[in-house]
């Protein structure tokens, strides 16, 4: 199905293969080819194709990796639920432009004694590592497999998991990977809600509320935009209308350093911040940022 | 000084900035060049001076790395009194044929903000590990580090690290680094003394003494060729031996799994073990090890 869906949609194609998909790349770089590299755990959405669109503009040779890593989710999470419209995903990203899908076997990324850990430490302690203690070490270490297997002279990732992005390139300086970090802008619902592979787990009324943290990010903004400069002030607003939904949980609202993640107490001319959030509805929990440069 | 060194000796370059080597290697390999690498901490001796001449064989360009990794040091170790005859080091680098030489400061290595590890788990924990908590983690960063620097087909190693060997194949295989690990054995003195860069510390006694750690691997090696399978029996007598000298102090005799570092009880047909062991002569602590293929 998927050599028959491959010929049918575009000139793309799917590798499975760790070696393949090395080889392919290694190819490609000794051929002088600039690599862009687009991580995905598939359930391809907008947010997802805007970054295919992105890395086509940008390299000559674009791979989609689609991976759902079991190691960036902890036990009690949704590794076995998490979306996996395989077929689907393959047909949209050649669909935009990817000239190979790389879509490993867990075993294969992970083989039995698998021994080794990357892991960026402060960067990953607040906001999200403080309710998922395990997962930017997940990340990290997938990251580097993957650049190491795709070996791009880019990374594209979506600003819509704002930690993630200061995580991967800290590990990615840190360590010397001579690749760039590109972070796309959020894509968004007409509503606001920044479009997440976890939003068809929404039921009707969550999916109406849900878009309250947008409104709370550009709640923040505005008050900013007109002299704000208590962090406590503005968190303290966010909150009141997050919790204005009844089926709204807040796990943190968050005014943090944009490349330290250290919380901010009052904001200066020059700052560069992250206000970021986790809401539960239900057993779903979704995140969402933006930046702003005072 | 080092400019004089390098046009007196050869045409090769002492490079200290990191994206000076990074763009170095970059081009080679754009060449079509082959890189192996060799990373040190300087005060190079002759199973250095082996390495760099395996190197030679194997590569187009050879890359010598001198670099006093801090982050693998404990901090009652001996980091600052580490010998680094820096001059000499060059030296004796290009006389082996050395293309370039790779000589970082380590606040361009491990600069304010520097958050990321990389730790090999299982692999780091018993022998040295179990007496050296942080070293394997530090030597695991250095060496994904270095490789994203220089960029190498090959990195060479020397076994007497024999953990080292371990956990540093574990890391670029689970990593999927695309470089290829050579270990060269060990270099010895006439009287069986593993040549180490702290040798130097050792008194004219503990000189005398210090081959015991050869002559109890050799022991070790003559018990299981005349049938010996009793682990315990063999580190026994290993344990015996050394404490006969009384400058020595046994810090851990190991017959190991060579891949996993397990702990072997019985000797079979088959199995690939390292017998390695740590002692301390005085404040100077030293390794060996052999490998024993039944």
């Amino acid at each position: 199905m998927e050599k028959y869906l491959t010929d049918l949609v575009s000139p793309g194609t799917v590798i499975r293969d760790v070696g393949v998909m090395q080889h392919t790349s290694t190819g490609y770089r000794a051929a002088g080819k600039r690599i862009a590299t687009v991580p995905t755990m598939g359930a391809l959405h907008e947010g997802h194709l805007e970054l295919i669109r992105r890395a086509r503009r940008l390299a000559d040779i674009v791979v989609v990796s689609i991976f759902v890593n079991p190691t960036q989710f902890a036990p009690e999470e949704d590794l076995d639920k998490y979306p996996r419209p395989f077929e689907q995903d393959v047909a949209l990203a050649f669909r935009e432009g990817a000239d190979c899908i790389f879509a490993p076997a867990a075993q294969d990324m992970f083989p039995a004694g698998f021994d080794t850990g990357v892991s960026v430490e402060k960067a990953s302690r607040p906001l999200e590592g403080a309710f998922r203690p395990t997962h930017f070490r997940g990340v990290a270490t997938v990251v580097a497999k993957l650049v190491n297997i795709t070996q791009p002279n880019i990374v594209v990732f979506g600003q819509k998991d704002g930690q993630q992005t200061v995580v991967v390139r800290r590990m990615l300086r840190d360590l010397n990977f001579p690749i760039d970090l590109v972070v796309v802008p959020t894509v968004r619902d007409s509503d606001g809600l920044a479009l997440s592979s976890r939003n068809v787990y929404l039921n009707p009324e969550q999916r109406r509320e849900a878009p309250v943290l947008f409104e709370s990010l550009a709640l923040a903004r505005e008050l900013i935009r007109h002299g704000e400069r208590s962090c406590a002030a503005i968190l303290h607003a966010m909150r009141a209308l997050i919790e204005s939904k009844s089926s709204a949980l807040i796990d943190y609202v968050s005014i943090a350093d944009m490349d330290t993640l250290d919380e901010v107490n009052n904001l200066h001319e020059g700052n560069s911040i992250m206000i970021s959030l986790a809401v539960r509805f239900g057993s779903t929990r979704l995140i969402d940022n933006i930046h702003v440069q005072l």
